[in-house]
């Protein structure tokens, strides 16, 4: 990222630069056993390296094409299959990590949830119904260097309709808000965790730190959506010891008491408006302490 | 629908014309037992009438407005509850049908699906996770008159990774597609049924009538995403004496075998692309004979 | 629609059906003159016919694959070109009702706009930019029989923020409502025109109806949106004599006035809240008197 | 960051976390002159500080609640307007800056474009038309310290139907895509750039970084997406000294030649499938040498 070039009489260099080819949507079907097992996946790539010339000047010579990635994930799945997506991802990385020209390969990979359907009284062996929600993995491999992997879901809605308060705050020239001590608690969880290394157990991991917070949204009393999320952190890094970091992103779905007074009713807790926008966005990261950080240069 | 004007010299009149509030969200928390249950809807009011004036004139008199409506949906949920679907929307219907101006009126409810969260190994008494797929009521009233009630599901997403073949079909100049004894055959199901009269049990017929649709997708042995409309329709109708016509509104979401030869690879029904436009769209009604027609102003 | 089946001891039957190809992409580059046209469309066809042999059987004798109709779709577009879209509608829905077991035939199409780019002071011969806003045609041609075409626009967004009052309106015990003499009027047009005849000059047609129907919505005062939007119906009426009918569909995109008060600010009609759910939804049709009625089975 | 908890017998600490309010919608009208003038915004606030206690054990002293912050933007609206957004933007980040506990402020706004409606021959001075493409602008304030203000355009949809050529590109085992000499270039620009210092005219610099951006875009002969890329970013830079530095994401919208030979035709570089997954996508930064670096902490 040293070339440069000169425009306006001052000169301008390239700096941070990635490209890839995204959202490969792929489906495996699994026919070794009596049962078919179906695999549905959205793949993207992300590569970094020395690609200054094709940005600079055109020169594609050290460009591995984005098609050339696609055929790759699907060419890949055939040999050695898709699961689990963390393994897939890491096979996927690397691969692209020896590419000449490349240094870093990022594979993020989204995992769609299927069920088999329940026919005449017995699971059918290749009939299937989708599920909501959506695991995610991230892997991220450096030429000749070291590999981290992240796993996570995105798009997990959940509600308590009690056990959520929010007073004790803040109060400015702007604040009109009232303390409550009962709501409504909505969100849709994206929670990504970083595992420690790659030798980990990753469909149990996903399964444990997945339902520990589930289980956590659930169990916690809230005293606002930043102490849920972080105790949502806590019981994933509680579930599964290979996990050093947990970082969510929570929209506060908003659910508010409609006024029924004008119609000589009271609402006492039963009836609420679902609002779209505007929503509360909380961020925040729990870690486990002592862990080595993270590589600044993955991206989830 | 009588009233006209004068345009450019030629005689204009006003034709069909309706209002009204769309997707009023609500979230109903009944917290009468030990554990909440929780009623998540989209609700959206269609009236008809005697309109003429506001569109030829802006005179409002007789309009009673959407805001209104909108009241009323909550106002009316807190009253009698809003369960099952069927009965909410029948009650709101008849009350909107019975404002003065008002000939006709529909009420659309779409219900979101969620399941308690497990915690500590009990299910947890008002802790929810959302689930895919959306149940549909439609209830279409006429003032002084009949009621008819549909309902249904949307966006259900199945799939089978075999048990579908498609040949025999008729070529013409432009038909390149190749016989196929063996596909994956994926939709995402639009499928509404109406019902006989207004006296069903509404959520056993609703259940019965998914299973059995969604079990007729399995079984089917699919020469074609038609057939396999049909025998949906079929199965819905032989599940439920109340339900006298099944309509069905299928998208054919293609998934194309991948071609790994160019890299020395074969590809037996493994690798596939997830298609996303164009795709196939399959309509079709299986309707139980002599039933009588349904109302040809509402809209489902 | 005869054919029936055996179920659950009650005769089923087969209702209207139709199948074919959705969302059809395709980008038109014509490179004749020195500045390069482009028309960018989504396409889909509709076919109706005699189809219970495959909805009853599988029996796929009668049914022209969508494959085929895609191919179809891209091969007259290189043979014929592509606009007016009108025209290239009734030629591919002309070409697909005389297909052995089509009786009817649909095709509807929605055309992107674009613009040139200015560069060094010259419109460039090849370079675009995309503009908001669709055209849209719909075309029904029967076997041997007529052809029907629609016009329009859909998402076509207009504001007012003056001009727009609500009164005089209908109360009832759940109208809370105040009524406003200065409003903020928003919405996102479907307008959809039906010609009288085949015989239009169709871009001049479409650019005199939406210019009309923009017009309108800006020069009427509005005392309702009904009113509006058959001010709107009307103009296009009046400046297009090939037009017959206008329907339209309008959400009314609320703005509300936010109240400033707690803050020590009044607020004169100058900060407004732009609020998604619910909306109103307003529907309604312009028709030239004496006009003969439209194809009951064209869907627009 | 530095208080924790036990968790598991491992002890867990609180890393990057912050809050806000996403997504107020507003409208502004400026009544002052014979013309409105409309402004229509979407304003999301991020707050970072000493939030621990919120997180760790629900204590939300320190929390400016996100509803306050929604009001802040509308009382601010009113006060002191919203135009440039770039203003707008530094004045709510100072005050938010400003309020105890709060360490940094970001807040981003999309600005919607609209244009003025001609109605009888002369421009109407309260009707407008939305038109496509998002103004985007973010400003990062920290208290007691700089501002920084970063500009772009969101989903400004652009295509070259010649001038784009894509050959001498590195190939693997993978690689099966052939060399072009002429193909559709087409992409989405997510393009923003960073300013020097707070004291810009602020719609001046936008208007001359976007219309240099298309141009380049236009007048570049294309040899990849890349260097297409890069052009745009220098472009950028030598139209505003005032900008150090521009970010780029683009997806390579892919529109591939149909092959019309099984029925006879050819395709000169006429008929393209336009395609939605998967796309390239390619993103690149183009800097000012000597540039002082931006700051970490403000995510654009």
């Amino acid at each position: 990222m040293t070339t440069g070039s000169e425009s306006g009489g001052a000169e301008v260099v390239l700096g941070p630069a990635r490209y890839g080819k995204a959202e490969v949507r792929l489906l495996h079907v699994d026919r070794a056993g009596p049962q078919h097992v179906i695999t549905d996946l959205n793949v993207s790539v992300t590569l970094s390296g020395d690609l200054a010339e094709t940005y600079l000047t055109g020169d594609n010579a050290r460009v591995l094409t984005t098609d050339a990635q696609k055929n790759t994930v699907y060419a890949l799945a055939r040999k050695f299959g898709v699961t689990p997506v963390e393994e897939f991802g890491l096979r996927l990385a690397r691969h692209f990590a020896a590419v000449p020209a490349v240094d870093r390969a990022q594979v993020r990979i989204e995992q769609y949830a299927w069920r088999r359907i329940e026919a005449g009284g017995a699971l059918h062996p290749h009939s299937f119904e989708r599920l909501a929600g959506t695991r995610v993995a991230s892997v991220h491999v450096r030429d000749g260097g070291g590999a981290e992997v992240v796993a996570g879901v995105d798009d997990l809605v959940l509600l308590k309709s009690s056990g959520s308060e929010f007073q004790g705050f803040l109060t400015d020239p702007y604040t009109t808000l009232e303390p409550t001590q009962d709501r409504i608690l909505a969100t849709a969880v994206r929670g990504h965790w970083r595992y420690a290394d790659t030798g980990q157990a990753w469909d149990a991991a996903f399964a444990g730190a997945r339902a520990a917070l589930v289980e956590a949204f659930a169990a916690t009393y809230s005293r606002s959506l930043q102490q849920t999320l972080y105790a949502m952190g806590e019981a994933v890094l509680a579930a599964c010891p290979g996990i050093c970091e947990a970082r969510f992103s929570l929209p506060n779905k908003h659910h508010f008491l409609v006024d029924l007074a004008p119609f000589g009713l009271d609402n006492p807790g039963e009836v609420f408006y679902a609002a779209d926008r505007p929503y509360g966005l909380i961020e925040g990261t729990a870690r486990r302490a002592g862990a080595a950080p993270g590589d600044q240069d993955h991206q989830w």
